[in-house]
Formats: C-alpha cells, structure tokens, sequence
C-alpha cells in the first residue's frame, strides 16, 4: 500500500530539482535494480507488484500494479521501482583516461555514453552544469546498471580543465586531427561536446588537441556522428592503443 | 489546402502496409527534406506552412500550422513534410564491405547505423525481413539524410549468406574473437543481431568469424553495447585497416 506522501515523494524524483533536494533517484525494472542492489548504492525503498527481491522487509513495499502505474516514469510500468540514496561523488583519477562532456542534453546520450565508459574501464566522467543529470529516470534506464561502475561528477568544466595543466585535453571536433594519426595515451581528458554546436568556445580554449574521427564516404556528405557514436569509436581506438603499446 | 484523400494518404505511410502500397515515404523538417531533394529521389508532393523550397509548384502545397499538424509523424511538427517515392534497390556490390542486420528491431537503432554506413562509405546494408523497414518515418528522422546514400535491400538473410561463398561472413559476438587481433579485409560481411538476442542460430551458421569487441573494465561486468554503437566501433576498426594496410 503507498501513501500519499510516498507517491508524491517518489513522482517529484523526475524534476533534478526534487532529486538533488531529497538526494534520491529512481530505477526500474528488475533487470537494472538487481544491478543497483549489487552495488555500493544505498536503498531508499523498493515498490514491488511481486516478491523477487532479496531485501530487508522494512525497506520493501508490495504495491499492485494500479499503483506502480500512479509512481512510474515508463509508458509500459515493470514489475518494481526502487529509490535510491544519490552517492556522493568519488575523488578524480588522473592518472587514467577520463571523459568529460560540455553541455551532453539527451538523457539517451548520456546513458548510453556511462554504459561506454564502463565498458572501456573508464571510471570518472565529469560534466559541466549543463549537462542533463546523471539520476534522471531516462538516464539511469539507459545506462543498464552502468551507473553503478562509473564515477559522474559535475563541475564547471572551464575551471576543470584549466586548474589541470598536467593532464593533455582532447576535444572531438569535425576538423581536427586524425585520431588515427596522432599519438593517444592511457591517460587525460577526452572532451565531447552538445549534440547540435559541439564544444562550446570557452571550453574550447582549453584544448591541447583536436581530434577527428576520419570519414570515409567518397561524397564525404554525412553531416556529423552522434555525440554517442563518437564517444564510442573514440574511447575504442584510446583503448586499443593502450592495449596494444604496452 | 489538404484534401481528405491526402490526408488519409500521408498518415497512412505511418504503416509499413501502405508505404509498400503506394511505394511512398515521408520525411519531415526542411534540414531533411533538403538533403533527399539533393538527391536522386522522386518528390512525390511536399506540403509547406512557408515557401521556402525550391520545387515545381504543382508538387507543393502550402497547408496551414493545423494541417500540418494532423498529418505529421512528429509530436512537435516542423514546418513542412514530403511525401517522396520509395527507389528501387540497386545491386549490391560485393567488392566493398557490406552490413547485414539481422532482426534489428528499434527505428533510432537502424536509422543511426544507416547515418553510421554513411560515414565509413559502406554504400550497401542489407536487412533480414524481420528487420524495422528503412522507411519508417522515425528511422527516416534518425538517418539525417544518409539514407539517400545507404542502398538498403531487405531480403532472406541465411540464404543471401549461404549463396555467397565468396565473401567472408563477420559476426559481432560477446565471444567472439577479440577484432584488434585478427585480420579484416578491406570487403566481405559484417552481421549484427537483435537488440535484445544478437544473431540467430540460422544466421549464425553462415558465419564464417565471430568477432567481439574488447571489454577494457576491470569488473567486466557491463552486460553488453548498443548495436548501434557497436556497429560504429567495428566499422571504424574495419575502415582502419583498410587506410592503414593499402
């Protein structure tokens, strides 16, 4: 049975506003919650229309699916949504591979980027202020559980990238250099930038290298990669180089 | 001014039926519907809230805001559609890699890898008939343009491999061998599966190498990619080869 006071606490958790107020957020489905319960995260509280989950009773409430509709963020509602404790963020590793996003505005993106981080063992991302919140419900769905394996900070990434004169900063711009041409090491700061005007001028100015995927169309008439994509190819060729110069 | 006919027309091309019907598509937003005008697509009739195309004035109809709302694919219409005719497939050539997609199933999926073959000058992507059809108005949205440089032929994927002995069949696997340590030849066959499956046992007995992309996370506990964007690091990885090694 939920009260009022919990759907309406659980349904504020879809405005960044109420999720960095309470410190919460939430996932469902259980394929993604099973991944958060694993990790170091913190339940809230668990609502579930079925009983699967290996959990303290006090922090589980059995909900029908009439009122899992009512707390859902998803058109077609699982079997659980699961609140949990926003962490706090983990100190920077300079001495490996970090990616940094300028102004990223599709929680898709987002999402799909964390996952790509995890999978290349790229373990701290950090955005400017602009980019979409980590713990939007649309991200947390779209990392698959990522979240949990990658660090997120938020920060204003001019001063980020001019306080650290040691790490090299290479941005992806549609004319820059080569990837394939240019030395990459196992460590400093890969810039993305907004899906529509890429890397913003003031970030810009603290770039040491520009860096291009090469296309390889004979009309050369594609217009752009996904911001997505991009961070794909990337992080696969940064690690291929790792792997295969050491 | 929209008549009836039309209106019932252009919204039925929401539906796979009645776009192989007619053999018309539509697309949305001047930025696209001045690319496929660009290319050696047929306009069929473009419908307009502004004059701004550079079209014979029998094929334009200028509509009202409201009209164009009713006929619109988009929850946030644009200021015009057109309706163009869906080309004929061109032969496939097999001297240069080819995509294969087997049940491929998300619009935004095949849309961003048809956007992707454009980049990497993949000119062919072939598609199982269970695969989303390539004029479906989100998959149009999705490529950007590109499908007017994708020629994309929906056929029985198991016998279009097994008839072609001549080419080397890749399939993109979670355990298949690690595609920085083998050789990829400038043409052949590159498969990729369903979102949720990957290939099929049918289409897996056609391949010739599975191929995987190498996890570089130290708990290795990201279950997968993205097709898409595992489609983005093997091709760029294939067209590495290809520049590098010629």
């Amino acid at each position: 049975m939920l009260s009022k006071s919990e759907i309406k606490l659980i349904t504020s958790l879809k405005q960044k506003k109420y999720r960095l107020q309470h410190q919460l957020f939430a996932a469902e489905g259980k394929k993604i919650i099973l991944e958060l319960l694993k990790s170091k995260l913190q339940l809230h509280q668990l609502f579930t229309t079925t009983l699967e989950f290996d959990v303290p009773d006090v922090l589980q409430t059995i909900i029908t699916p009439k009122e899992l509709n009512r707390i859902s963020f998803l058109k077609t509602p699982n079997t659980a949504l699961a609140v949990f404790k926003i962490p706090k963020p983990q100190p920077i590793d300079f001495s490996k591979l970090i990616v940094a996003l300028d102004d990223v505005r599709d929680p898709g993106n987002l999402g799909t980027i964390i996952r790509l981080c995890d999978w290349f063992g790229v373990t701290d991302l950090v955005c400017n202020l602009e980019t979409v919140e980590c713990y939007n419900p649309k991200v947390i769905q779209a990392t698959m559980g990522s979240i949990t394996r990658v660090n997120v900070s938020y920060l204003n990434l001019e001063s980020f990238l001019s306080s650290n004169k040691a790490s090299q900063v290479f941005g992806a711009f549609m004319d820059g250099e080569n990837m394939f041409e240019i030395n990459l090491p196992s460590s400093g700061i890969l810039v993305l930038g907004n899906e529509a005007n890429g890397i913003s001028k003031e970030v810009a100015s603290q770039i040491t290298q520009r860096i291009s995927i090469p296309r390889f169309g004979e009309l050369q008439a594609t217009e752009s990669l996904n911001v997505a994509n991009a961070a794909a190819i990337l992080l696969s060729e940064f690690k291929r180089r790792t792997a295969t110069e050491t």
